[in-house]
């Protein structure tokens, strides 16, 4: 482990328990019957923890950084979508023309985009963004190897990747981000998402493998077949999770476990979006299991991969849309309601200073 | 049926069936794997079709009307709480101290308290409300009778709290509402509308009867005794709608039907609540079936009845969130959702436009 990297796991911190207490009494007291909030009182609960405050602070300004690289098991033919499609969707978010550019601004979020390993050469120069959307070039390597025949990474590249994630995560709360949101873009990303899920909860590849975009029967047949390969010239060990990321990992899922680590010690939720983002949780509650209390999984994508991970990260997801879209899309969603997760604590009356008659 | 509810019921048409293969045409032209939004494509597509254009407006500015009543049936200690909440309640909500109105200013909807029959007279008088809060005086009658010994509503009654919705969505969208949400308040409110989706879905009145607010065990027995009883003393018949919304409804069920009818007649979405509300859309789905096309389920309200009577509407409800408060809390968290369900119709690139490889 690298020191940044080991001064960050060290800085994260369990929940606070007063603080969730004094949510729990909080809720307890505001005009609304018991409970009547559902999940939303407990994630208000959770939020109180991890901020080690009641009222924890509103999840705003709110940043979904789309952490984009390219993947050598592309090579493999486990998708059908070209190579060049990734530094495309690039171009597309910073045109503001992307999904996740619409959602964000349905939802007053902005975007970020982290090129942590893009292999394709982006068609211009991407001057200064207007607000809410920016460009971060931290490229480790042009996509990764072909984990089918090597590791993906080395472990220095894949520490690297950790790093651009802290580091990323660390600098929008410093410039004032109160949620983050993970995002991402790879074409073929889902293969090694799998693969991360498979080695982290040992489940087999057929139960975390799905259709990513979309693939046919074949495709997906050599998809299980590339994973279960993977696996077996690896044989990751989840002990060793910088070494997992490395063998069968990719640069944005490095780089989004960093980001969940990087919020995580400071102490800021990290709204988590689908498969490839829950694999990369996986990987950072595996460094550091506290990591666990500032994630907030923002929706069960349809890739059974997620389901897995969530299961295996003890998280009940916020939405349910049978969505498969990822660059942050399900994560974008649900931060309305995270937003009146919380903002209920800030601002909904007492019965005491309503004036209501409790039962 | 009266002259101003045959009419709003006359205006109602089906969905445009170009409009929603327009929507369905774009969808698979946006920079994503086709499908890949899951529910928010076919949402799209219906309010498309409601509509009757690709892609149809923003819901913006979406209004929130919480109609507020009282219920005779309350004497027969169906829940534990005092029939004057229902007031205070009221008050709550012209003070912006309530959930509803916490959440709505979290996705940025106002706030529309219509005053359709509570029996308790308010604390204070109401001068002007600020902008996102209004007072409506529209009671029919200071609450229902008790639907155990008597119809809770003369026909005549029950007519007047409908033309209070119709007529109070009609303002709304006449006022720049694209999106009216239904709310509801009123103490005991759970016994008629679990009586309400009894009579129109032929179920069996412990299949539809919850706990409300949390009712103890002897509570909700009694409680179910009481919807059975119901049920045997009036014999509602759903081909009579009116008739048996005033048999065991309530009067903001009935206004809520109203209000369902009037956004319909005005091809504007209507987001439904929880067992209040889909009580009420059973109703206005029995005098105009085509009303279902503007009708977008909010959320599983925990309450049984809820999700019988959704089944019944074929409508999938966008949250699930253990939620069972009211108020219209459940339909104002699903307001972002349908924002950026039509929001990717209007904004997202084409493949051609953005530059991007199809796969």
């Amino acid at each position: 482990m690298s020191d940044l990297l080991a001064r960050t796991v060290a800085a994260i911190r369990p929940a606070d328990d007063g603080a969730m207490a004094a949510a729990r009494a909080l809720q307890a007291r505001l005009t609304k019957p018991p409970g009547s909030l559902g999940a939303l009182e407990e994630l208000s609960v959770r939020l109180a923890g991890l901020a080690g405050a009641c009222p924890p602070p509103l999840p705003e300004p709110a940043v979904v950084a789309v952490f984009a690289g390219d993947h050598g098991v592309h090579a493999q033919g486990v998708t059908p979508w070209p190579q060049e499609v990734t530094a495309q969707m690039v171009n597309n978010f910073l045109a503001g023309g992307a999904v996740v550019n619409a959602f964000a601004r349905q939802v007053g979020a902005s975007v970020t985009v982290v090129d942590v390993g893009v292999a394709t050469p982006l068609a211009a120069a991407h001057p200064p963004r207007p607000p809410g959307r920016q460009y971060l070039n931290s490229r480790v390597r042009a996509g990764t190897r072909d984990l089918t025949v090597e590791p993906a990474m080395t472990r220095d590249e894949a520490l690297a990747a950790l790093h651009v994630g802290v580091t990323v995560a660390g600098d929008l709360v410093d410039d004032g981000a109160r949620a983050l949101l993970t995002g991402d873009m790879g074409i073929a990303n889902t293969t090694p998402a799998a693969a991360l899920i498979a080695a982290f909860t040992g489940s087999p590849a057929a139960a975390v493998t799905g259709r990513g975009t979309g693939v046919d029967d074949d495709t997906y047949a050599r998809k299980v077949a590339v994973v279960a390969g993977a696996l077996e010239l690896h044989r990751p060990d989840p002990a060793d999770p910088v070494g997992v990321l490395a063998a069968v990992g990719g640069l944005e899922h490095a780089a989004i476990a960093g980001f969940i680590l990087g919020a995580a010690a400071r102490r800021t939720p990290v709204i988590i979006d689908g498969v490839i983002a829950t694999a990369a949780a996986l990987g950072a509650a595996a460094l550091a299991p506290d990591a666990v209390a500032a994630m907030v999984a923002g929706h069960r994508s349809a890739e059974p991969g997620a389901t897995v991970a969530l299961r295996h990260l003890g998280l009940e997801p916020l939405l349910d849309l049978a969505m498969r879209l990822g660059e942050g899309t399900g994560a974008v969603l649900a931060l309305p309601l995270v937003g009146a997760a919380v903002r209920a604590l800030h601002e909904v009356a007492t019965f005491d200073a309503a004036g209501v008659t409790e039962k």
